[in-house]
């Protein structure tokens, strides 16, 4: 009858291993965040359906999460309505939230809310799970967490080297080494559409480009003369597709070259440069900068530096980070109130994915240092209790078996859940004032007199 | 055109401060957890609906936020089916996830779903969000953290008085004291409904007894005449509506007495005299411990002892607590496996509440050992990151304001922003290798030279 509960599709259950390793990476990610400058905020795990759909784009909106609205969610729509089974036209009718689907759209949203309350430029970071309803695969899921610092309200590029520098700070402090730290820059990918004569069609151009290292050129090209691209226009791109695999100011010349007709194009250009000359003189400890043309990013929102990182070499894994600047995006709320924001994002599982790859999260994440006081009966039980107290009010973690079962299940017990001493508290001991300690990896056993065992705890267990 | 966004009813963003606030509970909370032998899990934001719906009771049901499935969610739906608009029957088939309510029903699926990794008892803690359709009001939000332990695989009564104990050690770290602690057991309800020959109707005679502090004797007794608990029946109730206000071992006499006709109802006393026993030789340190006999919480599941906690007097919050044991809650989801458990909840949001209503947290949870950088262009800000970097290597958190804006307005960022020291380097100190550092409290400005300046920093700062 009963059948075994599972849950969702695309979801999971951590546990204590696991959450140890996750906070890890989330305690490190936080604390360069604030060293940096960020501060906290965090916003609901739904928004009014308003605030996200058609954020993302046609593909966005059908991954985002529809909330069916509490009681008869049916009053909104009428028999006519109804029997058209016109999905799209009813969803928001029976629908008002929805999980969101990132974090940047209701960032966006928290600062044109509470801008009276804000100081800019505003540096925030936010930590929170996003939901999409995506096809599941290795290092996507449904529910995942996002790990974003942005800044809105100034133009200022030093925002884009401080990210570069960000990234690299965080990698280090994982021991993560040869991370790709990859840029690009929207004005250069508008100046290539324009040189090209294709400047209408930027869209399609970016969004085929951005492909290249997942079907390659020949499909590239074939997609973008499906929408429409000129063949003499493609033509003109071959030199994108043969930039040198040298350094990154070689590859910065070679396209600067190619973009010599196109004042956006240079503008992109110029920024870029800027933000390389200033990585390279302040030294990046453990990332690589690379500039690469092709790095478009699915999103339509950004309008200068894109970034997107890549794990170590000889790690199969999508990007691990990304992020861009985004000229107008609360614009989308409020059209006379454009602020410019610039933002990178850590990709939680991924970067947990990397680290268990190449084994490089640190041992005893998970502490053992507790301790089990062996049930022996109501009246010996009841002093025991006594002791934790005692070692609980001085930082010692303690607990009691709960049953007076067999010796035998209690001491599988302490070993299977890897306690580093159990206590052996029988009626002798109690009347001398004393009790056994056992040390479980050695097997060693001595008494211990019980105004002595704070100090004895303290000196063993850290 | 664009209207101002806003956030769904009974949500809330969260500022830097109030996060501030908010871990300083967490903390707190998940400090004592892990001293009282507790380990986290984490379980998915939504579980199949299946797994949450009729757990709750009808009045639950409607307050699960279900999720609308993705794509075409009529595809289950037939016309007839369809043209009913029969919510109730339409929901299953157009929505197969759900938010979480509570954090317990999840536990028991986890401990079903994983029995085969657990090593009972098996004691968790989960601190996570939980999602409920209810009408907001204060303390009461429709999305809210709920912070549990809960002890699976075990009977022993040990684990009450650990639960009690547990309660009084987060209050006396909150320094919140004189919260009363106000426990129950369902067998002593059993066994009232039992004494008055009215045990068919034990769980609409618990509902109106738990409403006796809301609605008052008379509006109870009225609701158990309309649920058709006879007048007779009624009457004999009088006793413990005239329950003395004296100790709580005087109170457990007087129902005790009361009881000494139902065999459950007795072992319903002794199980509380048990814990009560255990807990007053153990002692309390700042909380009361007390003894409710209509106190029934509104949950089915419940099988043996009832927590609940009240802010401490003259402090108007609903309870900022609760908990119980249910002696087969596993068995919803595998019949065969029946496993004890018992557990506790925190209510962050009115514990948040009561710490601000008695001005209880603690001053200067928030850092504000930051540095800033005043930026004076192009040429001196590469210069200011240098040192910046060499800052948040060395563990100080610092920054570059990032526009080279006129300095009044920069320091106008700094202090609004809380910054403890502004630091000023300009070609003149790039020059001699010195830098500015002005206190902003005081306003004190001083040259230092820059090769102390880290050991500066790390004086004044920390």
């Amino acid at each position: 009858m009963a059948q075994k509960p599972a849950i969702p599709k695309g979801t999971r259950d951590f546990n204590a291993n696991e959450i140890a390793k996750r906070n890890y990476i989330f305690d490190t990610i936080k604390h360069h965040f604030q060293l940096f400058g960020f501060e906290p905020i965090e916003t609901p795990s739904f928004e009014k359906s308003k605030t996200l759909m058609g954020k993302y784009g046609d593909e966005g909106d059908r991954l985002i999460f529809k909330i069916l609205d509490s009681g008869d969610f049916l009053k909104r729509v009428d028999d006519n309505q109804l029997s058209s089974r016109d999905t799209s036209m009813l969803t928001p009718k029976i629908s008002g939230k929805a999980l969101r689907y990132d974090l940047t759209v209701p960032f966006a949203r928290y600062v044109i809310q509470h801008q009276h309350e804000l100081n800019l430029p505003f540096k925030r970071y936010q930590i929170q799970q996003v939901y999409r309803a995506d096809r599941p695969q290795k290092g996507r899921f449904r529910e995942f967490y996002q790990c974003d610092a942005d800044v809105v309200g100034s133009e200022s590029l030093w925002q884009e080297v401080e990210f570069v520098q960000l990234y690299d700070a965080v990698f280090k402090s994982l021991q993560l080494q040869g991370c790709t730290i990859k840029m690009n820059n929207r004005k250069i990918l508008s100046g290539l559409a324009e040189i090209i004569g294709e400047s209408d069609k930027l869209i399609d151009f970016t969004v085929a480009l951005d492909k290249l290292d997942k079907i390659g050129k020949d499909k590239v090209i074939e997609e973008m003369l499906d929408k429409g691209i000129s063949r003499e226009a493609v033509s003109k791109l071959e030199p994108i597709f043969n930039v040198s695999d040298g350094h990154i100011r070689e590859k910065l010349t070679e396209i600067k070259a190619l973009l010599s007709d196109s004042e956006i194009g240079l503008k992109g250009i110029e920024e870029l440069e800027f933000i390389v000359n200033q990585c390279l003189s302040l030294k990046l400890s453990d990332s690589i900068l690379d500039f690469d043309v092709t790095l478009a990013r699915g999103l339509n929102y950004y309008t200068g530096a894109i970034f997107e990182v890549q794990a170590p070499e000889g790690v199969k894994m999508g990007s691990i980070g990304g992020g861009g600047r985004y000229d107008d995006l609360t614009g989308i709320f409020d059209p006379k109130n454009k602020l410019s924001g610039v933002g990178i994002s850590f990709g939680l599982d991924r970067i947990y994915l990397v680290l268990e790859d190449l084994d490089l999260f640190p041992e005893n994440l998970l502490s053992n240092n507790r301790l089990l006081f062996i049930n022996f009966g109501e009246f010996e039980a009841g002093h025991a209790l006594e002791i934790i107290k005692t070692c609980r009010e001085n930082g010692i973690a303690a607990e009691l078996y709960p049953d007076a079962d067999k010796m035998k299940k209690q001491m599988t017990y302490a070993d299977k859940n890897e306690f580093k001493y159990v206590a052996l508290l029988g009626g002798n001991e109690i009347q001398h004032g004393t009790l056994a300690l056992k040390n479980m990896k050695t097997g060693d056993q001595e008494q211990v007199v019980q105004s002595e065992l704070m100090d004895k705890l303290k000196a063993i267990l850290n």
